[in-house]
């Protein structure tokens, strides 16, 4: 990156951006007019049943990363670049990539949608409400929450317990004082009170299910699956008790369709659907990736933290349930990430550490292993900063060398899809080799030797521990039938083990589960490894107080 | 209406209408290319600083009705209906239309956009999502909140008393669990423990704002007036104070643009803004009823509830605001309304009345004179249903004729504009006579006199009473200097007086303000006469129980 040689932000270099109408672009992605449902002039939703039979299958590109700092290493910004440069190397390439969750984009992020001259434009509209998607579940997910309260009030027929009621409100928002709430106050025609919370709308299993279902009929069958809460004879009650299956997807059903946009470059993205990376598996819709698999020889997408959480999911979650194989994975790092494994403080990464920079760079090691365990080769994009050194630089990418994997310097950011030429081509070789991939475990085996396979394989630790309250819910899941399921685990993203501070390459550790939530519309297991926020707060300062908005309607403020 | 002679849904009716693409509607409608935002093939957006300036200034026709049933006396229909009839007498006719809330359509209303042969298109979406307004608007709304709770949670600079704060959150979902919540629970890293409450989307004072400003900055202007609470020294905080207009505005830009859609006969539609009747103005954005002024020499719009309530709030606030003068309004009635005021019971409205009609004809005749009194004639549609008798029919507009008000029998439900061209033509001539339009009160009249105004000259009672909190809510508000404002009545819809059960024409009557509430943002001051719901409940058995999506993605059980 080059913020410094080139000072505009984000928004600027978006609002400069000459843009293509959305027409050009789905002509370019080979997508009919008939099935481009405009949103603005730079926006469409696709109707994928007007999207004529294709037999291809677009190769899939996976962009990870190291254990990533609180700032990120730019993973969404190389996906960006990796695909431009694909097209001006002649590929047929689209990108893949979540919706942006408006919550955080007023408290600390200010946007997020690549950056410098990697970005998918509309920016500013990217970042803010889009195409409604995320209001849509929000909505969705609420309705359930009203459907559930009206019950108990209008006499409980099912026999609900409102003290074991799972099912949690949501909204887009960064808000703290919305995690504890009692609801139902105020006496008799106010409902009934009960304990509640409210989690960001991204943390909705809603948004799981969205991400993972392959059809309407899917989603709409999976949702009839969820388990909002139990009876007080301890029986799992579903939306399907409830009968509002038919309701909530008719709420998704627009959402549903894959959103089209555009690189700067003019490369078609889809970008829909945005879990959480912990508590779900990070990925975009696997409608999206499907849709882009049809259309393109090469689909470049992403997954939330480094590859012991995303690309772990990516490959034994949703792989697994779109029956499709990862054919490369490129994984981000940045020298100042191998630095703070290399034991340097946030305040001092941008003065010059080679020592640090070796010493650090056994995290790199590690996720390449984590990587190769999956059967899939990585490629290793080293994303410049303009406070990298020639020697902090040269010692990556000769140990790369050393180690026999492909390495590129990238710097998407200050260039676009010209400072990823030499990642697409090492992606392009990588391509050329055969498909080795499997998926780590096979879901039939017992949940804990699920767990204590990605504990091993892919965290690199020796085993895990339940706790009283995990071991009682792992009997439940296993009396219920529900334990052939694959594993979501919730982790912290800044370590291999669940202690944030392990950076680096940490060895010898042990991963103890605290509770494992039956997921039964994703159709995953979740299993909680340490206080997993659910819904953020808003900083001191809080990015709001910076944004306006002109007299002729221009953004300021987004960054 | 003639439901039994036609038995399909207003779905299927809406499902089997060919639409126009939205660019056919907008060049209809004069609106160039440039200005048009396509959402989908069939809804847009309108950039009204694309538009060519335009010296029209069409005239306005106010659809309002005498005192309602439950059930509602049809009057988007008759809206809807009128429009297309002046379109088939070669008027270029435009409608403004509130955004129906999504909660109630999940509860008991099923859809709300017209009905029969009288509805804008596409129904299914204009009664889902629709363009995203309401969800930006609750976005914004929750944005704020979060922003307050943080301010408490970050040190409290501006001493908040958050005992006092009167900002609440919303959701578009009716969902009585959420009226009255504690929030911040859970300890000291989630922020401050509080009562909280939330009410329905279209309740928030933001609608209220964003239907009355004139501009993006209008808007941002009167954010930043809006009051969320006191300090612990009971002074005023606004949202200026807190430094978030600019955002507040930046989530809502898009959604302030209009939305253009169609009805079933073509006519051009602004669809925009929905805020409530009672604790609010109860009609469309300023900025759709100006631009359809600008485009159209008749612009048909309706206002909530009956005249007492919506017309009155349209000419004493939306008129005054907006500076334009109501040119006709339309009293829409029907047999069984009128047939209620006359003591019958909802369960015996079907069977034929006449006595019934004509002890009930005294609530019609309160409506005209209420309508008089602003100085402008209104014109009677009897809308009629398949129960109605000749008879009964007969009476009503032989009475209308007595009384010298202009009077038509409206079947635009089943016939569509054909069935409104009676209506039509006596609005045509209606419109030839010289405008005589006058708010009821001057703002600058103490508040209490501007509120007797209107209880002595729009609902016909005695006086007015107020309780001991609003005599101290008035002395505030007094203190403040906030009393130069006009009075938004939250009273019953269903009787002149505070009491639903005193239907007809209630005489003697007082009306009690138990609370004044300034809304700054607004510019109004809101007096409450009685207990008036904010956030509705589900019913027994929802509609969302008889709603699903096929597998082709059509929508079943909007109603």
């Amino acid at each position: 990156m080059t913020e410094k040689a080139k000072p505009l932000t984000d928004l600027q270099i978006a609002t400069e951006a000459v843009m293509q109408p959305i027409g050009e672009i789905a002509k370019k992605a080979g997508i009919p007019e008939e099935a481009v449902e405009p949103y603005g002039r730079y926006k469409a939703k696709i109707d994928i049943d007007k999207l004529p039979v294709s037999k291809k299958n677009g190769k899939v590109v996976l962009v990870s990363a190291t254990s990533p700092t609180p700032a990120g290493e730019g993973k969404s910004t190389v996906t960006v670049g990796l695909a431009d440069a694909l097209s001006k190397l002649g590929e047929k390439s689209m990108i893949a990539l979540r919706e942006p969750s408006l919550g955080p984009v007023m408290g600390i992020k200010g946007g997020a949608a690549g950056g410098g001259y990697a970005q998918v434009l509309p920016m500013e509209e990217i970042n803010l409400h889009f195409n409604g998607d995320i209001h849509a579940i929000t909505t969705a997910n609420n309705a359930l929450s009203a459907m559930i309260d009206n019950h108990l009030h209008q006499g409980n027929a099912l026999n609900i317990d409102p003290r074991r009621i799972t099912w949690k409100r949501v909204l887009d928002m960064n808000d703290r004082a919305l995690r504890h709430v009692t609801v139902g106050l105020g006496g008799p025609a106010q409902g009934v009170p009960r304990e509640d919370g409210f989690d960001i709308t991204v943390a909705s299993e809603i948004m799981a299910v969205f991400c993972l279902s392959t059809s309407l009929t899917d989603l709409k069958e999976r949702i009839s699956q969820i388990v909002i809460g139990y009876t007080y004879d301890k029986e799992a009650v579903t939306v399907r008790d409830l009968g509002v299956e038919g309701a909530l997807t008719l709420l998704l059903k627009e959402a549903f369709k894959p959103n089209l946009v555009q690189t700067i470059e003019g490369t078609p993205a889809l970008i829909h659907g945005g879990p959480f990376a912990n508590i779900a598996h990070g990925c975009n819709s696997l409608i999206a990736t499907n849709t882009a698999r049809q259309l393109a020889d090469i689909v470049v997408t992403e997954a939330g933290f480094g590859s012991d959480l995303g690309a772990e999911k990516f490959m034994d979650i949703k792989a697994r349930i779109g029956g499709f194989s990862p054919d490369a994975i490129v994984l981000v790092t940045t020298i100042r990430a191998l630095k703070m494994h290399g034991g340097v403080a946030k305040t001092d990464l941008n003065a010059e550490n080679v020592q640090a920079v070796k010493d650090g760079i056994a995290n790199l090691d590690k996720h390449i292993e984590t990587v190769r365990a999956f059967g899939v080769e990585p490629v290793i994009a080293l994303n410049r900063f303009i406070t990298d050194s020639h020697d902090e630089l040269q010692f990556v990418l000769s140990h790369c060398k050393e180690k026999g994997v492909r390495a590129a310097l990238t710097d998407v950011w200050g260039q676009g899809g010209e400072g990823g030429i030499e990642l697409a081509k090492h992606v392009l070789s990588l391509l050329e080799e055969p498909n080795q991939f499997a998926p780590l475990y096979d879901v039939e085996q017992p949940v804990l030797e699920k767990i204590t396979t990605i504990v091993q394989k892919v965290y690199g630790g020796k085993g895990v521990i339940l706790t009283d309250k995990a071991r009682k819910d792992l009997l439940a899941i296993e009396s219920n039938g529900w334990d052939i399921l694959p594993i979501c685990m919730a982790k912290t993203q800044y370590s291999f083990s669940d202690d944030p501070k392990k950076l680096g390459r940490p060895e010898d550790f042990t991963i103890t589960i605290r509770e494992i939530i039956p997921k039964l519309g994703a159709g995953f297991l979740v299993c909680l490894t340490g206080d997993i926020m659910t819904m953020p707060g808003l900083p001191k300062k809080p990015a709001a107080l910076s944004m306006d908005v002109d007299d002729k309607g221009n953004a300021i403020g987004l960054m």
